[in-house]
């Protein structure tokens, strides 16, 4: 073989992203094997974001088991105290300005968190993880209003005792609809855990060095923030808003099509047939619509999701019909993934604890296709 | 074969960290393959270390050719001209108390950054890691100058060109010596890069979904910081200011290695002989104990060596000598782990660049050992 055939060989190899390689174990999650394709601790998505409240869920990740009535009454009552942001918090908060990336703010937010409540020993990670659990929708809220609004919201104050329920007041200033904050259980128990995606792969990664808690989570909403990861919800949100009548958008899908574009929010890279989590969203994104006198946003994501399959046998994954269902909340679209990471922190923090559990640091090798040995060349002889 | 045996089997597997596996390909470095063990695109470390400035060796990582003398003089020209921090990131830095871990402040000062100066295409690349270069010593000395002694640093007022002079002009206040600089240029050209090292493979899976630059470096610094991974050559030397003496080092090491506790800066992941970067140090710190009179850490460092290498067979890593040279030259421990951020800097950014150029997301799979499916259960039935 050629040195040139050989580093092409390596070169393909080395751009398949350890697809299909088992970096690990875990107990947290199965993806496309059992039930309906997605558990959590052996639970199926379809009772868990049918029955279960997103607290409930945290503390099934997080703890190992769904709680007794009590256990997650004192659950929420705990979440509940900690939703106060310190001061330094604040002021770095007012620094970033209104056109900044919602999830730089989401980084920036954690890694400061780190700063002023640095876990100090692994024997802290649930109170950390309890801490940034009711912190993460007070830091984007806080943002958001300050900079949008220019309006410093006290974060304490709120009569919602939920997570999703907390996100709407604070961002609104009013009382969601029992609806909405349903809605909101719901998503926030779809995206709350999926195996080694990349962003958990980064905090277990980040984790085998043994670090700490918060420089896990800062790295993986770094991750998230990718476009090939989350986002997919933002980008669908973009492209449907460009259309008012379903004829257009199935016009403007073919001509995608064709051109060989990308549509947003449709296919997986794990799962073939469907995706679990989309049946479920669908049905709230419908109830949505028709709640808030819908002429346009549903018929439209519904004719996409017809002409998808018709054309490419491509099934809409579990952020199509986040992106109106959220729209129909009234949620801005750039606070779409900002959402995700409220949710996926749950995962998150649950694989850091496994990997510290059972931990050996991540170090895989790389394959080289640079230049053989080099002789030194002082500066003056180069050219 | 059982299921707890295999879960055992599977646990085996899960905590091997992908030690030996290909994550990918690059073109950047050689660990433990050819010459002296260590090459940056196909030099060896013993040249560069010897004969290149830190600047040279940047340019080569980032731009894959060593520079000539013009175009060394314009990029030293144009990383001088970023040295300047935004007064909201000033804002952020005196947030943030004197007492907090000097590698969650690279990881904030980092992030903010990236609110500020977001990366909006990958054709900023280039422009973006230069201003990271010249602006991470800045946030590092501002910080702790601010923090430690209540002083406002102008970060752009500097008669040192060079990055490791100016960390030393912008920490002392005071201009360095010759000799000074010269090693922090060698101490930053042996920690530029490593292959798939963590920190570095975090940076890899994160730019794996297309996230941005500062994303991907803020997560880097987070793997960093993990006492597994950076650290090694802080703990080294608060280890060895214990000891007074090279023969109560020795009573004191032997009582450790009885009592199997890790000795930091000793033996490495990859190398199985010995460390390339080891012999450049020592030599370095050598020099330095000479110049600064030094009655103790250099004979203690040495004697610790020797006695690890009679017991153990073990041999200093790139660490152990760091600590001593660093100790030497007036750096406060807690900084040390902020220089090897600012060396690094370079391979996390070429790597990005890398991963970009071929790039399919990192996404592995993990084996399942937990629960099988478990039907759900209403609250008020569970115990």
């Amino acid at each position: 073989m050629t040195a040139q055939l050989n580093n092409d060989i390596q070169k393909e190899l080395g751009g398949q992203g350890l697809r299909g390689q088992s970096a690990g174990v875990t107990a947290l999650c199965t993806v496309g094997k059992t039930g309906t394709g997605l558990t959590y601790r052996g639970y199926d998505i379809s009772d868990l974001a049918e029955f279960a409240t997103f607290e409930e869920v945290a503390y099934l990740l997080l703890k190992g088991k769904l709680p007794t009535n009590t256990e997650l009454a004192d659950y929420i009552d705990r979440l509940n105290q900690f939703r106060g942001l310190p001061d330094p918090l604040k002021t770095v908060l007012e620094q970033i300005p209104a056109d900044a990336h919602p999830m730089d703010v989401m980084r920036t937010g954690c890694s400061v968190l780190g700063n002023l409540e640095t876990e100090l020993s692994f024997e802290q990670q649930q109170d950390k993880t309890d801490r940034m659990l009711a912190a993460f929708p007070a830091i984007i809220c806080y943002w958001y209003r300050f900079s949008h609004d220019q309006v410093r919201i006290d974060t304490e104050s709120c009569e919602q005792r939920s997570i999703g329920g907390y996100f709407l007041e604070m961002l609104t200033g009013k009382q969601p609809s029992e609806l909405h904050v349903q809605v909101m259980h719901c998503s926030l128990v779809l995206y709350a855990e999926h195996e080694f995606n990349a962003s958990t792969f980064t905090a277990r990664v980040c984790a085998s060095t043994l670090s700490d808690l918060h420089s896990c989570i800062t790295g993986a909403i770094g991750s998230l923030r990718g476009p090939l990861h989350g986002g997919a919800n933002e980008a669908a949100m973009d492209m449907l808003s460009q259309w008012k009548t379903p004829q257009e958008a199935e016009t403007e899908i073919l001509k995608m099509l064709k051109a060989k574009e990308k549509i947003m929010g449709f296919g997986h890279a794990i799962y073939r047939e469907s995706d679990p989590r989309n049946a479920v969203i669908k049905k709230w994104s419908k109830k949505l619509a028709e709640n808030a006198d819908d002429s346009w946003l549903f018929d439209v994501s519904e004719r996409v999701d017809e002409v998808m399959w018709r054309e490419k046998r491509l099934f809409p994954n579990a952020d199509f019909y986040h992106a109106s269902a959220y729209h129909f909340m009234g949620i801005p679209t750039k606070l779409f993934t900002p959402i995700f990471v409220m949710s996926r922190l749950t995962g998150w923090a649950a694989h850091v604890f496994e990997q510290r559990d059972n931990n050996r640091i991540i170090r895989p090798s790389a394959d080289y296709t640079g230049p053989e040995h080099q002789d030194w060349l002082p500066i003056d002889k180069r050219a």
